[in-house]
């Protein structure tokens, strides 16, 4: 795929949603240690040459695990300046007391020793079950063949790795080219599978080879997933274990911060509308485009008003071109709109304008609910700020899923 | 049920959910008119003496509907002064334009010509389909019939008459004796059933033969409002036709304001509660009570938080006893918690205390989970207010019903 709308020095942006390879400068390795009863892979391993840049994006639930916890810390103490992300998927090490506390540090601390790095240049997180303590054990036996294992072609297996529920792998990536340079962003992620009593937890690691200042990579960070995870929404809960981590070796040079930035955020995109895709129970993706609001937060807000919907939600999930459903959760968004200018659009079709339905057949509307795609497009008639929003559709899929298979 | 804390010179104070008579100077009448196609009891008229005080609160949702509209009208011209309520189910008149507007002042019109008032003396509500115009002349065909049939027995006939995806009339009363004298408050309602093309619709009117001055009368139903059936949810999303009215007759004489308002407020609780039982799907009732909190907003939005969570309603059709979920939940709300501090019991028994799961045994809690009325008590160790919230399990029955049976 290339943006159609390049800056003239940009000559080449590509995304590739299908697979990601470490950029230059990284190492990956994935393997299992035992952490999940499944025997699947459940360690992964994200390495940057000595002197990247790292930051962090982390859950903003107040009952936030020991890993979350430790990794604030670290990235505080090391100035953003870092190795190496540690994930164990099997355990979440959440509500685990002052036991899980020391677990986290054990955890980091192998890292460190592994690589021949300060703990604090170490960034760890943990998803799986809630509650229990963490076998650390098991992450030490596995550490030096995990530290062996890394390299360049690593990052599928890391992938493997940190998944939980999920049903398939999350990776994407871009290259771009700039003045006859060409810079690297490649992301991987889990997503928001649940069940009890695992937690939802939203990992992503994202690297780069472009050089990015610490500042300057949290901020990209931050406004990317702002813009991207935090706009997507399987059920709504925030977990305990939520982080994304971003690291930039600076192998490939220094690029202008906006075409970096971008490249974070496309990739990030990416990620999340796989993790949309993969939600529990969900056969279709719900994309919610508000435009035209006077300002990015008023977009959002409508945005997510309707993509939280659960009436929108199971009116999709059975196909239902239901125009009312949506307008209502506009209406009652709390933005102070005047439905009057709302223009709402399902597949292209215009479906309310003038404050009532614009009678658009049945039948004409079917298909724009039918596909594994539908696109929700709403104008505001008040400014020129915008905002997407990603859901699924509400199936009994998922309430099997969440309530009767593990009792 | 008697309330055990009365002041000294209330006598008693009775409450009955299980149905509502007309108190003194009301009638009331429900029958079918033809604009459900079922034939159910559609139309249904609530008749005040002259003079009576009249209160009205509405949908906050943007998209509201004509009736709506007009009587939030009357109200203001009125100055809280008026003689009926007139409800007709089966169309919503929502999102009907001019011709909309044009119904629900003949609709009123009608109303008031059978009853000898001005228009501006009643008000109206409509639910059922949204986008058609209302068949007005059904409505003005059978008014007379509707009038004559209008007496203190006809409460039973109206509550019917509201009804739309409900399996069952919803109705309460409260016989509160002060000084050797009764007042008596009844209340009917309909819940927030969902079917395509229906939109949520909560309706409520509450009578009383207290006399309440209707700024008084408006203050004491905008408060049992906030606290009773705008603290509960079905699926949270808001309707376009959503209002609650009260009528105060005045035929038992004064009585003292706040023990007016609690019975008001007890009939509303009480009617809020059918509302949640008879949800969409519903198999248990979720009682999320929240206190030692800093203000009362503070704890409902962290009672709003848990009870529209989810995975803690998917956990609960489950009978899941899933402490983890509901920690989470409490985490996420927004509330600035320190949650060392926090409480958790769930039917009695504490789940999360000290920042970590109590370790009760699974098969102890169990049951707690299990029945049709399920209840979470959550302190929060931070003051002294409180607030209730009162939801429903999220079963494979609301997406059926939601998604499937209409298309």
């Amino acid at each position: 795929m290339t943006i159609s709308t390049l800056p003239a020095s940009i000559a080449a942006f590509h995304v590739d949603a299908s697979r990601a390879d470490c950029p230059r400068g990284f190492v990956a390795s994935g393997l299992a240690c035992g952490l999940r009863k499944s025997g699947k892979p459940d360690l992964a391993l994200f390495l940057a040459p000595a002197g990247a840049s790292v930051a962090g994006v982390f859950t903003k639930n107040l009952l936030c695990a020991a890993p979350v916890t430790l990794s604030k810390r670290h990235l505080e103490a090391s100035a953003g300046v870092g190795r190496a992300v540690l994930i164990n998927s099997g355990c979440a090490n959440a509500a685990t007391g002052a036991e899980g506390d020391r677990s986290a540090a054990d955890m980091a601390a192998i890292a460190a020793a592994a690589i021949g790095c300060a703990p604090e240049e170490t960034l760890i997180a943990s998803t799986g079950v809630i509650g229990p303590q963490l076998e650390v054990g098991k992450i030490r036996a596995a550490m030096p063949a995990l530290a062996d294992e890394a390299s360049p072609n690593g990052l599928d297996r890391a992938a493997d790795a940190i998944l939980t529920t999920d049903t398939c792998p999350k990776a994407a990536q871009a290259h771009v080219t700039v003045d006859g340079r060409t810079f690297h962003v490649a992301g991987v992620a889990k997503g928001s599978g649940m069940i009890h009593p695992n937690m939802a937890t939203m990992l992503g690691v994202v690297m780069t080879d472009a050089a990015v200042a610490p500042e300057a990579l949290q901020r990209m960070l931050t406004v990317a997933t702002n813009r991207t995870f935090n706009r997507v929404s399987v059920d709504g809960d925030t977990s305990t274990n939520d982080c994304v981590y971003a690291m930039a070796s600076g192998e490939a040079g220094d690029f202008p911060e906006q075409v970096v930035a971008d490249a974070i955020e496309r990739v990030c995109r990416e990620l999340a509308l796989k993790i949309v895709r993969d939600g529990e129970g969900a056969k279709k993706v719900i994309h919610v485009s508000v435009s035209d609001a006077l300002t990015e937060d008023e977009a959002e807000q409508v945005a997510r008003t309707v993509g939280s919907s659960l009436l929108v939600r199971t009116a999709i999930a059975g196909g239902d071109p239901n125009w009312g459903r949506i307008a209502a959760a506009v209406g009652r968004s709390g933005a102070p709109l005047d439905m009057n200018q709302v223009v709402i659009r399902v597949g292209g079709l215009s479906i309310f304008a003038d404050g009532a339905p614009t009678g658009v057949a049945r039948e004409r509307l079917a298909p724009a609910f039918a596909g594994p795609d539908v696109h929700i497009d709403i104008s505001l008639g008040r400014g020129q700020a915008d905002a997407t929003y990603l859901t699924c559709d509400l199936t009994e899929g998922y309430i099997q899923i969440n309530a009767y298979y593990t009792t």
